[in-house]
């Protein structure tokens, strides 16, 4: 904690935490990083939680999967810039990653779809398509279809923080200037 | 904890649940209702972290409060329409609330202002205003500013919930038919 809070008082220490704290989120089930909100521009704004499944602090990117059918896939087809947000209560900090998203899918994704164990392969597919009405919940048939997967690959083109220590410490890093970053006034 | 699963399993025991965790939000600090990630249309999808101040199953309203300067402020003000996201890791269950937001400030609020201590006031004033370029984080002066006090009001037109149970469990409530609610895919 002494570490972590000696990290946020500079921005090259808030930067490189940031990027740790992702993978984290990547690696560990546990780790506040592993869930983040999904914020799209849809009908009004929407949201959702999110599982980070990759991320990579040298090309500035991250990763969500999505059933192909999902309302956030449309919705970052027709605007794809959202807003990927974080909450590690452990160091009091909000992490906002403002991101362009491409949705990929079909053979480019194989080798991510060889990874994933069949359990979970159930949140792709599934009929009928998420958001159709059912009687009952468990009129749902959840089985996994290769071709509803969809891997949305973010690139960030915007990191802001906001540490909730004395004082309060909001930065902004961006990808136009090498993500050199300043702090702004919270 | 099975309580709260039956509850889950119909209807109106999902409808009562949301509302009866969100009016612990507003109570007790470490509900996990106290916490929101409110989303807002912005330029490209924007999302906060915000506190639920107040609501009112009956109205079905939802209260945050905003220094007036802020982002949200302008975006909600552009497009009142806006997600606020909760999720109960105790319960395995999101809700999402799409609202629209009036921002209300001046006199009208001055009896919820009177209700804040002066140390959380501080969250609303300060110069320079948010997002301002700042030399160091205690270039901020954060003396409260009484008519820098917003109260975004929420009336919510759609409860959606998603209960990660076997099986998992969508459900979604429109303030058109009174938030009978139905089930749909997940």
């Amino acid at each position: 904690m002494t570490d972590d809070m000696t990290d946020l008082a500079t921005l090259p220490g808030t930067h490189a935490h940031v990027w740790e704290a992702l993978a984290r989120g990547v690696t560990a089930r546990d780790a506040p990083c592993r869930f983040a909100v999904l914020a799209t521009v849809g009908d009004g704004g929407a949201a959702r939680m999110v599982v980070l499944r990759d991320c990579d602090a040298t090309a500035a990117t991250v990763e969500v999967h999505s059933d192909l059918m999902a309302d956030k896939v449309a919705e970052l087809r027709a605007e794809p810039r959202a807003t990927l947000l974080f909450w590690l209560p452990g160091d009091q900090l909000q992490i906002r990653l403002r991101a362009r998203f491409d949705v990929v899918s079909g053979a480019t994704v194989e080798a991510r779809w060889q990874g994933i164990p069949n359990g979970p392969r159930r949140a792709y597919g599934g009929m009928p398509p998420p958001g159709c009405a059912l009687a009952t919940p468990s009129d749902h048939d959840d089985t996994p279809q290769r071709d509803r997967f969809a891997v949305l690959i973010g690139a960030v083109q915007q990191i802001e923080t906001l540490h909730l220590g004395t004082p309060h410490r909001r930065a902004v890093f961006r990808r136009a200037d090498g993500f050199a970053g300043g702090w702004i006034a919270p």
